[in-house]
């Protein structure tokens, strides 16, 4: 990996270091150029003109993030964000009451809030799995709760927001496999940090987002569902692109995963969010896993050393989302002094984490890409408050 | 109205004769310069970063799109377009088992499809009205529904995609407060063309885009929803910004229309749609609405003269919205023709509008804006096949 190429080619590494791309990555060149120029041609031309001359990119798009995880493009929807993108799956899922969603400590707090609102309205039961003993859900527990015969889906995040754990998404998949369960994985954190191929994984569904490690634009995402069992399940909202209205009183719905897209949609981003899928094949899932993983370590090693720094990351894996709280300064302090000296990190709230009995109440993470460099940790480090 | 200098603020009237504003309309500059502007701070600060530089020009949307239909700021949530705005409106509304929902004979093909799925779901029925002589619903037929009790929502479009007429909101609404009854009205086609003022209208809900009328970017909309009603509706979707997780098997549904939104978004489209809203408003939705009807009638008009031009268009109101089918020409190939000679339209499907039995199977779409001229319109002409 050409780390200085690499740099070139975002023009946000010029001017700051950037360690909040589990927040929103810097887009790379090639990003910035199909959003901007799609728009430009809609400004030009017409939005629904350039779209038909777009035609192309836009079909890219399915088969540049299919590419990346290992699908089939009819198994992809675009959808507006990874939120909308795990709702339109979620809510497609006909529960009935006394169905369980097994979750983990670690869980998204939107998704937390949807498994409660389901629970209410159709008295479907919540269990969260216990961790291991690396912090991480555990499998055994998982295992046995599958054996009692009433999870109607298996929810998890693959990497949390608020702390640098990896939760063992394929492992999660083989004990779903065996025992036919839905399996739905938020991989808003993932896709585009980690290799996610959805076979090896063996999830039913999958989320994610444009605008963190794949270095999309913001306002993109899209959805994974697996061809065998998309025609089983009716989305939650239905309109004259996901279905057709076939008379008036019948419609029929859309053959794939385009019955959870809509008709209008943010067509510069879901070109540039195929532009960012390609790059990031380009360049290699690996090879990018690889470099993250070994930053963060590099990150986490260096902040140990610092007298004061309390480090949070669990797992016997780890991300690139580095945690952690620094005594006798509160993190949204932290991260301004930060901000001032150049370097970008966000905050993390405990009430985003409520499922997790380990969770603090703000915590700074700082989250490390490829394009990052031992540089950019070092002014950090000189940045922390003492 | 300086139509010479609106038009040079419209990179996109150069190169084209774009009748095509029922589809999207072209942006002004100042639109293009915020959506394009905000998208290269995200790329040079970071997403997040950029958001917070950018919180004025964000508060602006919601100012700037209540001030544009007489709401206010906290009945205003940002939604992706106009589809989702509807979707997140109307199912958030308990029905139950014969329950009706009250409709046209011009309603939008998606809000058919969730009529009909919520009917299929919920026990809900589905009526659609007459029409009256002009061909527009009948006032009469409504207030007789609304007699018997069992009309759980009005839901009505102000303006068909597919015809020219203009539907008479106030009136449906006086006849909805007379009545109690629950009135969404569907303003994708309305706003940025007609006056709206949701007070006059009487409507508790209304959802809008931002490619059409109102000259904003691809990818945004708005939905109002009326403060007295908002705190007793649940979104069909909720996630941690439009909740707040307080504990472990709880949330809070946040106060106002901001329920209706989603933590991640389109954020340079949004600032984008305040300041088209901001530029309609600048301009006076009085004399654009003045404009645009006046166009449109003079096209129709020089079409009314061309022998073989079936002019659709009905209603004792009448929209920027031109429609009619050549004789002897497929309307595909009368949209291609003018396309070659640099006119935009676009072709409606007759499987769009399932409710009217008076609908063709294709028409040809011309929708004139303020910043079109006479000239335009002449140039349409000229390309028509005869």
């Amino acid at each position: 990996m050409d780390i200085e190429k690499l740099r070139a080619d975002t023009p946000g590494c010029a001017g700051v270091a950037h360690l909040n791309n589990a927040g929103a990555a810097l887009p790379p060149q090639p990003v910035i150029d199909a959003v901007a120029g799609h728009f430009a041609l809609e400004s030009s031309i017409g939005g629904y003109e350039a779209a038909d001359r777009g035609a192309a990119a836009i079909a890219h798009f399915y088969d540049a993030v299919a590419g990346l995880i290992g699908a089939h493009r009819d198994e992809i929807a675009y959808v507006e964000n990874a939120t909308r993108a795990w709702d339109m799956a979620f809510h497609s899922i006909p529960f009935a009451a006394g169905d369980r969603i097994v979750t983990t400590t670690s869980e998204y707090a939107s998704n937390a809030i949807a498994y409660r609102q389901v629970a209410g309205a159709r008295g479907v039961r919540v269990t969260v799995l216990p961790d291991d003993e690396h912090g991480t859900l555990s499998l055994e527990a998982l295992a046995a709760e599958l054996a009692r015969g009433d999870v109607r889906l298996v929810s998890i995040n693959h990497i949390p927001t608020y702390n640098g754990l990896v939760n063992p998404a394929a492992e999660v998949g083989r004990l779903c496999r065996e025992t036919g369960t839905l399996y739905l994985l938020d991989a808003c954190q993932s896709v585009g940090q980690l290799g996610v191929d959805v076979r090896e994984i063996g999830c039913d569904m999958l989320s994610s987002t444009g605008r963190k490690y794949l270095r999309g634009p913001r306002g993109t995402g899209f959805l994974y569902v697996r061809r065998q069992i998309v025609q089983t399940l009716e989305p939650p909202f239905l309109d004259l692109h996901s279905a057709e209205w076939t008379g008036p009183d019948t419609y029929e719905i859309a053959a794939g995963a385009r019955r959870f897209e809509t008709w209008e949609w943010y067509v510069a981003g879901q070109i540039g969010l195929g532009v960012a899928a390609e790059y990031a094949a380009g360049i290699g899932v690996a090879a990018i896993e690889e470099r993250v993983t070994a930053l963060a370590a590099t990150l986490r090693d260096r902040l140990a050393e610092r007298p004061g720094v309390r480090l949070l990351d669990r797992g016997a894996r780890r991300s690139g989302l580095v945690t952690f709280t620094v005594d006798g300064h509160g993190s949204d302090a932290v991260k301004a002094a930060l901000r001032a000296a150049g370097v970008n990190v966000s905050v993390t709230t405990g009430s985003h984490s409520r499922f997790d009995p380990k969770a603090v109440p703000a915590a700074v993470r700082a989250s490390v890409h490829y394009y990052n460099t031992g540089d950019e940790l070092g002014r950090l480090l000189d940045a922390l408050p003492r």
